[in-house]
């Protein structure tokens, strides 16, 4: 029942996603069971149905937690809420993995509390995938879902993020940064200062600080951060392109010449931007949860849905969780 | 003697200056007077001198301190440093204001510690001038001069960059943003959020929070943020031009037709990208000090130092000095 589109556009992803895996993946369909079961009918017609039977199905969910609603005192007062049904669903081993592109807050909280945390994580993160100048993207962490870090989760959320990346990328030794305003280990604020001291034992490719104009370059596989410089980066850099096509827009007004020209440019940059787009990632992690949780945008489309359901999958395959706790047991710091 | 290529650049763009204000401008040139005075004979044949004569002279000084100095102890190691130096003149009032592209650290520190602050301001600050889909820039201030602030430090830069933007830009009621994670007032870190209840009772036009796809959106001429999230901001929006012209490349190299597109766009986006591009602006100014102070890329051209110079005369006429005092005799917490 999750995004500004559910469950039309929830339906239509859960259905590309059990196709294109043909049926290896099957989706649990969690929410109001008529509104899901009249959406399904629409796009899977009888015959399409019994190829698909058994790979999809619906759980009942009465209450829908709204994209506006207070997370937590939503959680509270709709107890029913697809997404806290669908968490339990995961936790009670009826379903491998959980996927929501609802309000980000309660599936952040409720996560959280339904699945609970990985032994020797204080703070869950989620993590957001930047394009960059090279062929591999840079996962920056945390992006938004905590502020006022200590240097403590800083070294977690890298520990988290190497994993992540070693895992579904297949990078043997993920370059990891601590986000800061100096490549010198002097320059910082307090908190990056102690976590540098912390990461330099940390059993990861630790490189030292990096700078903003690193994350683009692409030189580094993981950024490490405090959620407020996260969540303000991310935002930024998502208005990038709208600020490109007014820019062009412009350019274009100026005379005949330079109206050719950007209508010419229009392809390239279109194909360029399409790589700064979250809908083709899908959704973003939650890491640092004893189970799979991820998260999508609330204007996803059945194409960001259909990638976010993939992305579970391989996540539970690749057994993130289980490279989190094992680079914890390696690390000095994983008792504190 | 400041910047990578000094004293040349910084030569010819003094004489840019002179020349396009007309005479209006005067400059004394700071440093090696012979190494200067050989760079005068080279961009300044003996029929240009004598017209500039009166608007241009060379103060010596023995001592440069290096991009690469530690800035506080070459402060101190180097007494007789062309920053130093100008920087006296300027607070003897034989200088209305003072510009360098050297040592950014350093000019920033020898700013405050010679000129002092203006009474009522605890940490003086450097904005940068963001570009925006509208006409007019974006202010960012703290740029990275100053972590770990407080709420009453981004209090003052928001009354500092009100007042400098109304000044400068002759915006009347300058619309005035600050930096966080969601518009609403219940979203921030715990500076922030004492940072807007402060900034409510600011003699200012305060819009509340604005987030990190706002700065470029061109809707609020001032935001107001750490410095430590300004520096990295900062970065991130300069490592955008060489960003898409690496995507650019790639896309040009998939096939004739995207070589032909790329081709074609690409007058178009260099044009889009000189906006973006800091050597335009010239430099940024310290803000809070008991003078002028325009700090400038190490990397500029005679272009940058021209237009620096010119906007320290133009800071000056402006008297955005007396704007930023008569703002803090109104605000309530002017006086803490």
């Amino acid at each position: 029942m999750g995004g500004d589109q559910a469950p039309a556009v929830v339906v239509q992803g859960a259905l590309e996603a059990v196709r294109e895996s043909s049926g290896r993946v099957s989706v649990i369909l969690v929410g109001r069971e008529q509104a899901i079961e009249s959406e399904l009918q629409k796009h899977a017609p009888a015959a399409a149905e019994s190829k698909i039977a058994g790979t999809l199905r619906v759980a009942h969910a009465d209450d829908v937690i709204e994209m506006l609603d207070a997370p937590n005192s939503a959680l509270k007062s709709k107890k029913n809420s697809s997404i806290a049904v669908g968490l339990a669903l995961h936790r009670d081993g009826k379903a491998d993995a959980f996927v929501s592109a609802g309000n980000t807050g309660a599936v952040l909280s409720a996560s959280t509390l339904i699945l609970g945390r990985i032994k020797g994580i204080g703070r869950p993160t989620i993590g957001a995938l930047f394009p960059t100048a090279k062929h591999s993207p840079c996962l920056l962490l945390d992006a938004g879902a905590n502020v006022d870090c200590r240097a403590r989760h800083l070294y977690e959320f890298a520990l988290m993020g190497s994993a992540y990346i070693g895992a579904m990328f297949g990078t043997p030794r993920p370059a990891v940064g601590l986000l800061s305003i100096g490549e010198e280990e002097v320059k910082g604020n307090e908190v990056t200062l102690e976590a540098f001291r912390l990461l330099r034992d940390a059993p990861i490719h630790f490189v030292g600080n990096v700078e903003g104009r690193d994350i683009l370059k692409g030189e580094v596989d993981v950024v490490v951060c405090d959620g407020f410089v996260g969540n303000i980066l991310l935002k930024f850099g998502e208005s990038m392109p709208g600020f490109l096509k007014a820019k062009f827009v412009r350019y274009a007004s100026r005379g005949p010449r330079q109206k050719l020209v950007a209508l010419m440019a229009r392809g390239g940059l279109r194909s360029v931007m399409k790589e700064m787009d979250y809908q083709e990632a899908g959704g973003v992690p939650l890491l640092g949860v004893n189970g799979v949780s991820i998260i999508g945008h609330g204007g996803s489309t059945p194409l960001a849905i259909k990638n976010m359901i993939l992305l579970a999958a391989k996540t539970v395959v690749q057994d993130v969780n289980g490279k989190i706790q094992d680079s914890l047991h390696r690390s000095k710091h994983g008792e504190e």
